[in-house]
């Protein structure tokens, strides 16, 4: 299997935005490219969640590609929910490492803030099973559940759950590309509205529009990809064993620290999804970042906070930097590249290892990735 | 980069199906499976092109991959429109060929029959570029004008034209999970119902629902991959150099001819996308087995028929055996291995090189494959 290097990474500001999303797209695309020092890629892999309902257009690998001016270079879409950015990663990654291609462009991005929120709760709702959705099952809610379980196991508190929220945001004012940049405090998460009990609204990642971009290279660049791996679980939430935390997030770890032939022990900076606040603690655990049970107290100790031990989502995350869908997992793999080669001014931690964690639909479908520099 | 052979092929009934997708895409999923005597794949790649607006399901690889009981499988979905199921095999190949998975399911389908016609018309027509699209374009309304050009230039008659639809027909006859078993005539042909003038009825392939599998294997198998290769193209039709042949498709093969290391001499069936019938006359020059203004001639004289030269569409092609979307390019790779091991009863070529070709858009997105028995 062949090194796979990141040669270029970029993307655009996450908010509401006016553009097409193929503006966006292109935006993001053409600064990786150039930070890449390339005219133009050789094979290109396309994340949308879902184009056809968000803006009733499809073949979106071949219209994104035309639209960057590479109608001539193979294209492909990748989909796996909310995680569809890392999964267009791992398949860029595939082509290089096979030796099937030199250069890889992979971009993602969504667009949906033209739309009501109720249709685009609607339209995200799908990636639950449909016996659950028929029920009444949103993401939020099934979020909230889980939420609930932890609560009623005493594997967070209140306090702990709302400290990712404020730390987010507080990375996030740092981030000049991010959704929200307004610093929060707790009793402001505590005292904010109820959105599923017991999550409240600022325990949420908004709804965003934005993409980026990643060049994936033969040839050596500042960032070699160390490890990537997937995990998966039943589409059914009732269908689990357990809810407190995710064996798809396990399963995705285990193999990419076996890809890397390292353990959490080297990551010094990690993006994970943290698109409902509990979910960054849950990550935390499953990812092995930090031993079991201790997530909330290193979350109020300031250990994933920028200066503390690992920072954890220095971008804002899900929460602050914003959750354009099949941006997302891409733009926290941006957020550690820059990270890794000293271009996060004003967050920058100063790491070697970075890791990246992305949810897809109620994670059924997560993915790790380990970046290293060179 | 690692041999990659296939190790088991199945498919579905092709036609009206009733059954749930998941239903369908299992059914062929697990007798690939059976074929390669695996209990299970180490990862699973899955094709449909918009289960969201034909189903309104999302998330897909994950339904998919846990309707099939293996929820831990690592899953994706790739789509590249009408030929998501070749791009999937893509997608699989380069896996094994990295060395990334030693067994890749492959499975695509695609359920519209429960739909009204025009609603599924509208629903394919996203592929086209958005602003042909706010004009009226429609698949066919985009394939009609390509067959006036080529009438136009004298590239290839009414009569010729009608007997590719006869020709598959007579196939299909001869394939028990064919859409259509019934023969036709040139006369039925040329005086069945207009569609998109020149088109009529009888040029065109089905609305079919139907699934397709694959089992892409780092062991020694019967089949190895010898080529594959994609070739796109402006997502605009009017951007277009030229209306009569397809680079898309010229690219490819030159880009699976090239991995082979030999060329279209050495192929002695095929499969050819043949949506709208002019199109496998295209399709014939553009991979080169027929040399440039032939296809006709080589049509009407039965080259292509089986029992003639180089078999092509022996499962009866798209026309016949019917288009279930991004089953197609998966089911399509079937007949070929079918052929190649000596499973195609009744209408067994006895080859060592096969030859497939999926169209994805108005050709925006194609692709090559080439099979050769071991």
């Amino acid at each position: 299997m062949h090194d796979v290097w990141v040669a270029g990474a970029a993307m655009t500001r996450i908010g509401r935005r006016s553009e097409p999303l193929t503006d966006l797209m292109a935006e993001a695309a053409h600064a990786a490219l150039r930070g890449a020092g390339l005219e133009g890629p050789d094979a290109i892999v396309v994340a949308t969640m879902n184009p056809e309902e968000f803006l009733g257009d499809g073949n979106f690998a071949s219209h994104v590609a035309t639209h960057l001016g590479f109608a001539g270079v193979p294209a492909l879409r990748v989909e796996t929910a909310t995680s569809s950015g890392a999964a267009a990663f791992y398949a860029g990654f595939a082509l290089v490492a096979a030796g099937l291609r030199r250069a890889v462009l992979v971009v993602g991005g969504e667009k949906m803030t033209h739309l009501p929120t109720p249709k685009v709760s609607e339209l995200i709702g799908r990636s639950i099973d449909p016996y659950e959705r028929r029920y009444g099952a949103t993401m939020p809610a099934l979020a909230g559940l889980v939420t609930r379980a932890l609560l009623a196991r005493h594997a967070v508190t209140p306090r702990e759950m709302a400290q990712v929220a404020v730390k987010n945001h507080a990375h996030g004012a740092k981030n000049p590309l991010a959704h929200f940049r307004q610093p929060l405090t707790v009793d402001e998460v505590l005292e904010s509205r109820m959105v599923a009990d017991p999550l409240r609204l600022l325990h949420c990642c908004p709804i965003s529009d934005g993409a980026a971009a990643v060049v994936l290279a033969a040839d050596r660049a500042r960032v070699r990809v160390a490890g990537i791996g997937q995990g998966t679980d039943t589409l059914a939430v009732r269908h689990r064993r357990e809810l407190t935390s995710f064996p798809a997030t396990q399963d995705a770890a285990r193999a990419a620290y076996a890809m890397a032939g390292f353990g959490p022990e080297r990551v010094e900076v990690a993006e994970l999804h943290d698109a409902f606040a509990p979910f960054e603690l849950i990550a935390l655990e499953d990812t092995g970042l930090v031993p079991p049970g201790k997530a909330g107290r290193a979350t109020l100790d300031g250990e994933t906070a920028l200066g503390g031990r690992l920072p954890v989502n220095p971008s804002g995350g899900l929460k602050a930097r914003g959750h354009p869908l099949a941006a997302t997992g891409l733009a926290q793999l941006v957020e550690c590249v820059w990270q890794l080669t000293g271009e996060a001014a004003g967050r920058q931690v100063g790491a070697r290892v970075a890791l990246a964690h992305s949810i897809g639909g109620l994670a059924t479908s997560n993915w790790v990735t380990l970046l290293e520099a060179a």
